[in-house]
């Protein structure tokens, strides 16, 4: 096994045992770059330089016996809307070639801190405002999609080209591309990470988080990114507390609500059944099934975009009047529509999100995490425009592939994706875990629970 | 002295030592309301039959020993935005004519629970959209504003005809009224006093609170108010605290913020002395006085209008288009004007009110409370359109009477106007109060402090 192969939390645990060291670390997942990025153009940028010269500290910090924080020597790569300081952070755009950025986000710095090695940049779709990020391929397939818009980050884990990534998630945009490519993705509960330094899409839904080989390995990024910063407005002073779930398997006693609408509407049957299937296991390590009923469906797309849209666009108003071509054509076409939308619409989306959240809070005292599936379907063909449901009707592949993720943006509980199986045609295929607001523990102690029956994940076969 | 002629704190005394029983205090109240109201016409209804039943009841509680609630026999004045079970709810509006509360809002109940005895609802401008109160005259002179939009309340507490009362403040709705009929009124914490069964002008600026007689008063008010509820989303689960200010009038350390810019600008010659003068009491307390900056002072009229406008729209979106003949001709205007807003505008208030939020915080580091006239001016004539500053510019009367009340609407700081004075013309002054978020204790303190070196208040001369 090659050390770029390794989960994050084997290979912290190797360079603590000075079994391997962060040189070898970084050069393998180095030369792993090398050898995949002509087919997956997961970066924009890769840091090798720098990357170089972090490792050979981090391994004379090793050998000098210096105290190491829990992510020592382990290469990164961050979704490149997350300032790094003297980085450009391009956001996968024409409008940001000139930038750069001048202190680190607070993501960053809290990563550096705890030993961590940026190896590069990874693509987004362009401002995060999108759910394909066209310039990468899929990991599985080159000629499918990657998902997004944390596209860049999900392959370059599940390629081996880092051994975790950071992406953010307005609408699913960590759980789509780590479903997509068959890796783990986790969007905390609003307020938990901070997002200063971290270019907005919908700062009101906007989330930062990890992606990830195993569960496990996204506790240990997220004990790093949680905790208060009084510089994002929405970050909350929660306690301090253990994500690291326990070694054991047994979920007796624990509820997984099962939806008996909405997450199992229009999704397609290989899906369904994967997601069925992993739930029963769920079962049999002792859970209880309860069937629940998600509220007030019908309202949230366009919760989800009433809110997105107009904030979307008031992000972007300076740029958007100045240099309007030089947006992507999508892009631009969804930022001039956030100019025409009237303030009532955008009033109707903040109180239907406020009714939404009580209500999944009653759900969620009912049950203790939600299993559902994360996307609908698994990635399609890079530029196919819709999907077709087996009953005949076409939904936008965009549509289609936030419809699931929405829900959690909406009402800011956490969410889990899981690979769970693989689909006919060897495509990744997602569950995703939600759970009540700050409980993460809870979700990462399911998650890790099932990987455990599971045969260890392989990396995708570039 | 009559028992109307009373302040909560000297009654709630003398019930207790079984000098006063409620059914007296209640019995006076009721006859000044029956002699001043053909004047002031401060109420919507006068509920004296329950009222009379209620303070029966309370006296043979007092009678039998049985405990009670610290405002126990209290007669008081609930504005009618507030939502009292079996009563209607009229707003001032001719779009509520047929409307009854099934249930009482939180402040009511707790309200009721601490023993306080409703006499009646009072008015307000037209669903709190206003800041005159056109139906009601001022207590100092009939020919002018009551001010508002609590305009029943502050009348109703400054002639008698309530021995404290409640209103509501969207940009200065408490304070206004108060500082015009020279009562005290206290705007708290946004997210301390539960809004639940109150009409809504403004949700995220939207704040109930007291209007009393003295300080003091308002401590006790505030104490049977304060206190989560989850059913409103914007209520804090603030830990409990002592309002009740102590004896002592020392304000050794004290550091009073007088603002060098914004509230002392386009201010009568008699209200900025009158004003200035009361600080240069609370220094001769002990009080230090530190000159203060006001932040982003361009940006508060924007912001204030830019979150009202468009949430009140929101509420009133279904009325407006059934019956919108009933609205008054300046509520129909304001409330048809935020159907044009955009979203655009609505987000850059909210985004202006965060910022604001932070600035105010770093000012309130500095100082531990602002001192500031509430209002730039006295009590208009009734229909008198504009004010005149010396230099010689006009300002309508509605603007000028929110422009120094609603930064403590967007910042959510709390705020308590304290009368200092009369004009030449015998019309009250105010001056206001501003403190830390959740510093109403301090507030109270200084107010009280202060009015312990002031002659007695008298009753309007009604």
């Amino acid at each position: 096994m090659q050390p770029y192969e390794l989960s994050l939390t084997a290979a912290a645990a190797a360079i603590r045992a000075r079994k391997l060291s962060p040189v070898e670390l970084v050069d393998s997942v180095l030369d792993r770059i090398e050898k995949v990025e002509p087919h997956l153009e997961a970066y924009v940028t890769v840091t090798a330089e720098q990357a170089r010269r972090a490792a050979r500290e981090a391994q004379r910090d090793v050998a000098d016996g210096r105290p190491h924080g829990p992510l020592h020597g382990i290469p990164m790569g961050l979704k490149d809307l997350i300032d790094v300081a003297g980085a450009a952070t391009t956001a996968s755009s024409r409008v940001r070639a000139d930038h750069r950025a001048k202190t680190d986000s607070t993501v960053a710095a809290r990563l550096t801190a705890a030993g961590a090695i940026l190896v590069g940049k990874t693509h987004t779709h362009e401002f995060a405002y999108g759910l394909t990020t066209p310039q990468t391929s899929n990991a599985w397939d080159r000629k499918r999609v990657a998902g997004g818009s944390s596209g860049g980050s999900a392959v370059a884990v599940a390629a081996g080209s880092a051994t975790f990534a950071l992406g953010t998630d307005t609408g699913g945009s960590i759980r789509v591309p780590s479903a997509l490519n068959g890796v783990v993705g986790l969007k905390p509960t609003f307020g938990l990470v901070p997002r200063h330094g971290v270019t907005s899409l919908s700062w009101s839904l906007d989330h930062v988080g990890p992606i990830t080989r195993t569960v496990e390995d996204a506790a240990l990024v997220l004990a790093a990114l949680a905790g208060h910063d009084p510089r994002d407005p929405a970050s909350l002073a929660a306690p301090a507390t253990t994500y690291r779930p326990g070694a054991g398997t047994d979920l007796t006693g624990l509820r997984v609500g099962v939806p008996r609408n909405y997450y199992f509407d229009h999704v397609g049957p290989e899906v369904e059944a994967a997601v069925r299937h992993a739930i029963d296991r769920l079962e049999s390590l002792g859970a209880r099934l309860v069937e629940v009923e998600i509220p007030m469906t019908r309202y949230i797309q366009a919760t989800q975009w009433g809110l997105m849209i107009p904030e979307a666009t008031a992000y972007h108003e300076h740029t958007l009047r100045a240099v309007p071509e030089l947006y992507q054509a999508d892009v631009r076409t969804l930022l001039e529509a956030g100019e025409l939308m009237p303030a009532g619409d955008y009033l109707r989306a903040q109180r239907s999100r406020t009714l939404m959240r009580q209500a999944w809070a009653r759900v969620l005292k009912e049950v203790d995490v939600i299993a559902a599936p994360t996307v609908p379907a698994t990635a399609v063909q890079a530029g196919q425009p819709t999907i077709t449901w087996p009953d005949g009707t076409a939904e936008g592949v965009s549509d289609a592939y936030v419809r699931l993720s929405a829900p959690a943006n909406v009402t800011g509980v956490p969410s889990l994706s899981v690979p769970v199986s693989h689909d006919t045609a060897g495509l990744p295929i997602g569950m995703q875990l939600l759970g009540r607001p700050l409980g993460e523990a809870a979700l990462l102690r399911v998650g890790h629970a099932y990987e455990q029956t599971q045969p260890a994940r392989e990396l995708a076969p570039v």
